[in-house]
């Protein structure tokens, strides 16, 4: 157990940001209201998952919903600490420790306000190693753990708890129902996990890679180096492209943000043109018509001066932004993880080529 | 308690397909399913509502959805059963006994094949004295009573509990919605009640209304005399016009049965035309271009020789059918009530005036 400090939350915010691949929010507010919780002397604990208990029982937390309504509606910190325990009061359990669906945005720290709020740690782990748009692209879905049940809350007071669903696929179309009604915003408990499901599925130290990944932009910055080379390094990735954003469609739709982008090269890249499309997060990224990376590869687009990451949100025209792609965590990359995270779950009728292994 | 015989449930489905205004659902599958668990020995017990002790809870059932889906999509009659149960274990309660939401239609029984799963009786009581097609639109809703928990159960096994909300108004959109993604029809139990508030909120005995009118309907039949006329005479009604179907426009849309059809006058009424607007129920019927008669007037639709009530999705060209208004219960013709349930409620821009004070 490591009391985490302010300037690991910091780099959290950082990284978590760059592992979204564009989705999971913008950590922005979570780190505004992370800020006050610790100068209001509220600390957070995180727990190595091996730490856990066979038996314990483990929370997993998002904020559900569109990222461009996250964004502008601004939620109390509050709100993910009350999923948690409306879930308890519906298990009649306590839970010993909350985590993170998904590493990725403001996901990445939500698990941290409801840890402030709650006096329980973080556990050290997601089921996404990076942020995805629906219920069933986790590595518990992959692992066939029981999708049920959720909580989902509003800020109006409204809270629903989805007790049974037939399927992964069947909680993603009645929590995200729910959700849109809402607003396209929710704060939500998933199904809860057990110690043993999480060190078994879980996908383990995903906080703490962040927070690394944050430390090394940051130190980057200041020694006046690339810090998207220090991104590369930290996570062996590839840079793929540079170049300005000349277009971006938008639509929340359905509880998503949905849309593309285009961005003409830059330098080295003058003369080419790519375009993404998302769904939250980026999804496939195409050159004259053809992909050139797609999910479960971590698809991320930095400000190409900062190395700070650009969401689906707040992408917008004229930015300088460098392309670069990470990999992603072994359980995707499975026929069966493909199934719940490769282009084909996306709708898109092309096969996963990962960068990293051409 | 009086034990419900084949005789009264037989007589039930008739009367609350008339009290269902068009809606409510067919009760149809609903009579089928009790005759079958007549057939092997299940009986229903009808309770009056005063017999409940104040602090007795009563599950308030219903099914949830558009006609035209109940009628083609049918359910096992034990999943209105589970409703009650799930709602059991979420509130760590036992119900003394059961009632429909509403009195209308499929709905008038539903709280019978409960009842008769669950070996517990059913209140002679409902909270609409018809049937209406939103959360909001009950007498317990007018007395301000909570709207929340609800239970929604679908047959693959999807189990949704709403546990709170903002209003009864907001209760209608998450249950909306979560039955329009269940395939707009859901098994429901609605805020459970105490003794108290059906005695003071529930409108009290309108299941044997119910069985009354049936037996009159049936009665007429047997002694070929006019059904129509036996009913305006067990119900203080009104005959407004007779005519054959002409027009029937019919769409499945946000969970709702909407639509119109038109009715060209015949007899008396020759040369006459009505429309009526549907959404779920008959909700107002025009005459050139001015309302004739407006929910919460009951609007009844029945076919002109046997008096039997026609639905909003069983209405079909060709039908020879005679238009009766039937009056409503107190409860709704308060500001309060009219609030809920009047023709501005369904988003007509027009007074309600009721055919039985002008």
């Amino acid at each position: 157990m490591k009391q985490l400090t302010l300037v690991d939350i910091e780099a959290l915010a950082v990284g978590a940001w760059i592992l979204g691949t564009g989705g999971g929010g913008s950590p922005y507010h979570a780190l505004l209201n992370l800020r006050r919780l610790y100068a209001e002397g509220e600390r957070v604990s995180l727990m190595d998952p091996d730490d856990l208990r066979d038996d314990d029982l483990v929370a997993v937390v998002s904020v559900m919903g569109a990222p461009l309504v996250i964004l502008e509606r601004t939620v109390d910190s509050r709100l993910i600490a009350r999923a948690v325990t409306a879930m308890e009061e519906h298990l009649m359990r306590k839970f010993k420790a909350v985590m993170a669906v998904e590493i990725g945005g403001g996901n990445g720290m939500q698990s941290l306000l409801a840890a402030a709020h709650l006096k329980i740690p973080v556990v050290d782990a997601d089921a996404m190693g990076r942020a995805y748009p629906e219920a069933q692209m986790t590595s518990f879905a992959v692992g066939d753990l029981a999708p049920f049940p959720l909580t989902s809350i509003d800020p109006r007071g409204n809270e629903v708890v989805i007790g049974r669903v037939a399927s992964w696929k069947w909680m993603e179309r009645v929590s995200r129902k729910v959700c849109t009604e809402f607003g396209s915003i929710a704060a939500t408990c998933k199904a809860p996990r057990t110690g043993a499901e999480v060190k078994k599925w879980g996908i383990p130290r995903t906080t703490t890679k962040a927070i690394k990944l944050g430390h090394a932009v940051t130190q980057a910055r200041q020694r006046h180096a690339d810090p998207i080379e220090a991104i590369l390094e930290a996570e062996s990735g590839v840079r793929l492209f540079s170049g300005k954003v000349t277009e971006v469609e938008r639509r929340t739709t359905e509880g998503f943000l949905r849309g593309r982008t285009v961005i003409d090269g830059l330098g080295n890249d003058r003369g080419g043109r790519i375009e993404i499309d998302f769904q939250n997060e980026w999804v496939v990224v195409w050159r004259d018509g053809r992909p050139v990376v797609s999910t479960p590869d971590l698809i991320c687009v930095l400000d190409t001066e900062s190395g700070e990451a650009i969401g689906t949100e707040t992408i917008r025209y004229g930015q300088r932004t460098t392309l670069i792609a990470l990999p992603a965590s072994e359980v995707f990359l499975s026929p069966r993880g493909l199934e719940h995270v490769g282009p084909r779950a996306f709708g898109y009728d092309i096969d996963f080529k990962s960068v990293f292994r051409s």
